[in-house]
């Protein structure tokens, strides 16, 4: 679907939102925007059972709004000629901030009714990353797992260790309880009581993330979640795992996962997908849904990707009722989604 | 070179020694055994910079014997029939108890003096995986591991959650002294004061591994580590990780890893073998060797893997001075190797 047709004909309202972003957006256009190569970015905020019945008028507005903040914000760096790195970063952090999304603020509660975050970041340039699983203090995943693959000879630290490395780059730090949300102690108190969840409500879901390719040409990726509501025993998802929820390499494409995890792990699915596109020559798109359509479906993995290769074509597959994304390119193409269109 | 051949070449005694265990394995040989599938065991302890020079005779025998045990422990479980899993389980978790190696007792220690563990096993049949990352009490996180992939809804679990779960799974619990051997602690004192490492000690080397093809022709990997001596912020390591340090698809190989784990997350090693071999179609042989000497080495990634396909093609690579490694398969091959042969 088109940008402005999907938009009109779902919610006319939001057009004057998008219309604005979208005016700023030209407004800071280099001049010779035509003479660069190709750039594109693509973001998610988690996927799962998203029917149409359970999301009220107020709350599609607020996710496209969300979800058109953080493309633009990402699109804007790349368009300014700014790194693909740079970009999926802005992305991200903007949706770790937004309190309707599974990550950073906003992010779903563990079993002992606290936050505990993951994260990872990936440069296709040169195969570098960072990751991060456990930490209760950082404002923003994101940022600590760039740090973590910029300043320090790792690529993967955890929990408290992972924050004291937090403290020497002297990034921010919140209490606990500055992630937690009413709605978020609501959904553990039903999971710990075995009630279904409310109806206007999207349990769990919301991991967020965003790939990149920039006008040098280069991918990124990056993926940032506070797991599964009720989860227990330190258990690490599919986010942090580079490979399973993130990996960019510039010969193959950057892709960032979301669903249930443990799948995604199993699968190493987003070095399959780019592995398909490397080695069997396939395009991303043939790629992506052979590992979303087929071998996740059928193992019982719900979930989806999203992804870009190096000649700038933006895939966004999901095997669930939905999964909330955005897209935007230089040559024109936009998208803001929440279902299956 | 052959087995004998390169026993009776380095080490005569050590002759004796394997020859005893030999004898004891036609022992137990099944009586049908020609009319079985193929099967084949491979292990490695460790690959690093080990040159003939820092070993004495009694460790050059000392690691051999160990070497030989796990091997032959696993084979016994193949020949009699036994599954895969349970065959990289018993090698792994003799050379977890061995404190030659770093991983269970006489892993290496600490940025803080304490031993923190890590491992991993996959079962090529289903893609299952179980992996934990961080424990400090659970003496076989060999064990651990795969009581996360059959007891748990999860695949990777860390730090003192993890070992929640290994007390309700009732596996053995040991204090942190129990694993701490005095050369780890003497190489830790040394790491801190920015002293080189005794001449006849090998370093923070020796995580372990197995990968099996039993002879229903399922593949199954399996890794263990303590990780890097003096190690920090929870820095995580390739071992925990499914598709870096280990993987196991029967649709292609099993793959268990070990080095500088940064490099095998970053090249997500053992998935990136098994997706060579199963979308461009080359042998395993040829697979390994464009990862761990083009890949790996361009890049500086130090280290090696071992492998097996479905076919019983065992593949022991690596691009350091050596690997601790052996292998057995029931076509008569046999290997056990410390150095470039």
């Amino acid at each position: 679907m088109s940008f402005v047709k999907g938009i009109t004909h779902a919610r006319p309202w939001l057009a004057l939102v998008l219309g604005m972003a979208a005016l700023s957006a030209v407004t800071h256009a280099p001049a010779h925007a035509e003479e660069r190569r190709m750039f594109a970015i693509a973001i998610h905020g988690g996927a799962g059972t998203i029917e149409r019945s359970r999301i009220t008028p107020e709350q599609d507005l607020a996710f496209r709004s969300a979800l058109n903040a953080a493309v633009e914000a990402g699109y804007a760096i790349l368009e300014k000629g700014g790194s693909s790195l740079d970009a999926v970063s802005a992305a991200v952090r903007i949706l770790e901030d937004d309190p309707q999304f599974n990550a950073g603020r906003g992010a779903v509660l563990t079993h002992d009714g606290r936050v505990e975050l993951d994260a990872s970041i990936m440069d296709g340039r040169n195969l570098r990353a960072g990751a991060v699983t456990g930490v209760q203090h950082v404002r923003s995943p994101i940022e600590l797992a760039r740090r973590i693959m910029e300043q320090s000879r790792h690529v993967m630290l955890s929990g408290a260790g992972a924050e004291e490395f937090a403290l020497e780059q002297k990034l921010e730090l919140v209490p606990n309880s500055w992630f937690i949300t009413p709605r978020r102690r609501d959904e553990l108190k039903r999971a710990l009581a075995g009630l279904p969840p409310p109806p206007d409500q999207l349990v769990g879901m919301g991991t967020v993330g965003a790939v990149a390719l920039d006008a040098s040409g280069n991918l990124a990726a990056a993926t940032s979640t506070g797991g599964m509501t009720n989860k227990r025993w330190g258990r690490i998802g599919d986010s942090p795992i580079i490979g399973a929820g993130t990996y960019a390499n510039n010969a193959s494409c950057a892709v960032s996962a979301t669903g249930h995890g443990e799948y995604f792990i199993r699968y190493t699915v987003a070095h399959d997908i780019c592995a398909i596109v490397e080695y069997r020559n396939w395009s991303l798109e043939r790629a992506a849904r052979e590992v979303v359509q087929n071998k996740l479906k059928q193992a019982g993995g719900d979930g989806g990707i999203i992804a870009v290769d190096a000649r700038g074509n933006v895939v966004m597959e999901f095997n669930s009722d939905g999964m909330f994304r955005a897209m935007r390119d230089s040559r024109g193409r936009r998208e803001i989604a929440i279902y299956r269109e």
